[in-house]
């Protein structure tokens, strides 16, 4: 495989960087905002309803999850709250929007090694300009060559990255945690993915079921692509 | 001019669809929202102020403004208002989201001429999944060679944006209503820019005074740029 590659493009958001964790600490608070309505698992499944209604409308990102928890405010204490639930909602989500990036472990050091082997790509789901702005204070912006912030991680979303970077899927290396968005399109196209395990995946990314795949490589963690590669 | 340009980029909302218009009307019916709190100027300047607070995190486009309008709502009611007021500015964004494309006059009939004599992009700023939408639903995708959705339009921006589509500023023509996003810029590294003028502007977008550059060129509308390319 090692010879054949010539881009190996990473996912950003729980692959360079904590994200999910975050994510998932919003909506514990969010559902706690709640608790008097009703239980914390009921307004967690009420949530990723809305999501899931607003996903073709509002797009990925933060600031869609914030519309969307104000909006599952209003409709599950039925207009009857108060305003603090919402003023509180947004407090949380703009301290979420500035918090600094904190990378996960081994992910400069693969970068590091990598680099100047292969073409590095970063290719991330989610909203611009928080990724924009994620992706410079990460301090990992020159590392790459080209950075692909796609509004989704469909076939036809790499399709269209492969023809951006000039590189034939069976020349294609993506590595992410994210089965659904990061490994399965890509194997579909031809290319190689490698899955990298994060301890939270959030429910619209869950995926059941194995792969077998000549092209799919299981990793325990980032650093472990270096014995693929070097 | 017409020998040396390339590249011909156009601004898309309000250059070549209906946008600031749609948000001009949000903004009134939202002030009518708060009516019985503030009068209708001082909401508009509240919002205005709010918005400005939170572009670096942020950005633009309409679920910004959603956020802005909650967190503006929930400043001026003093938490004293009830979740109606909140509801009613996520239907509208909805709303306003949803609503179909609607093409400024001219605007196909200049792409169809130039088409094939120059390299045809869009070059647009806002939200990253709302622009992709409405560029699909324009049914004006096939005239472009390049669509580049971008976090900001400054110089550097702009300077990304050359490096893409291969093109030296003294061989780029930049199209748009806006003097401080697709004129100012523009001129600055060298390249040719041409004002449409639109009949609102967003307070953020305004500009005074005259410009004074060789290279820069005053349109009536978007079909005069025919007389300076074909």
């Amino acid at each position: 495989m090692k010879d054949k590659i010539e881009v190996v493009a990473f996912d950003a958001d729980d692959t360079l960087w904590e994200n999910e964790v975050y994510f998932q600490e919003f909506e514990h608070q969010f559902c706690d905002l709640l608790k008097a309505y009703q239980p914390q698992s009921a307004v967690s499944q009420e949530l990723f309803k809305t999501e899931m209604k607003n996903l073709h409308m509002y797009g990925y990102g933060l600031k869609s999850m914030m519309l969307s928890m104000i909006e599952t405010a209003c409709r599950i204490t039925g207009g009857e709250g108060n305003m603090y639930c919402v003023k509180e909602i947004v407090r949380l989500g703009q301290e979420l929007l500035q918090r600094p990036v904190t990378l996960l472990d081994g992910v400069e050091e693969v970068l590091l090694r990598l680099q100047g082997k292969y073409r590095l790509v970063l290719a991330t789901k989610g909203d611009l300009f928080d990724q924009r702005k994620k992706v410079r204070e990460s301090g990992l912006m020159h590392y790459f060559c080209h950075i692909e912030i796609m509004s989704d991680k469909k076939e036809a979303d790499y399709r269209k990255l492969l023809t951006t970077v000039e590189c034939a899927p069976q020349n294609f290396l993506m590595l992410g945690n994210s089965v659904k968005s990061d490994i399965l399109p890509v194997l579909e196209l031809g290319g190689y993915a490698a899955h990298i395990p994060y301890h939270v995946t959030w429910q619209y990314e869950t995926h059941d079921g194995d792969i077998a795949h000549p092209n799919f490589i299981r990793l325990k963690n980032i650093t472990d692509i270096m014995e693929y590669l070097l």
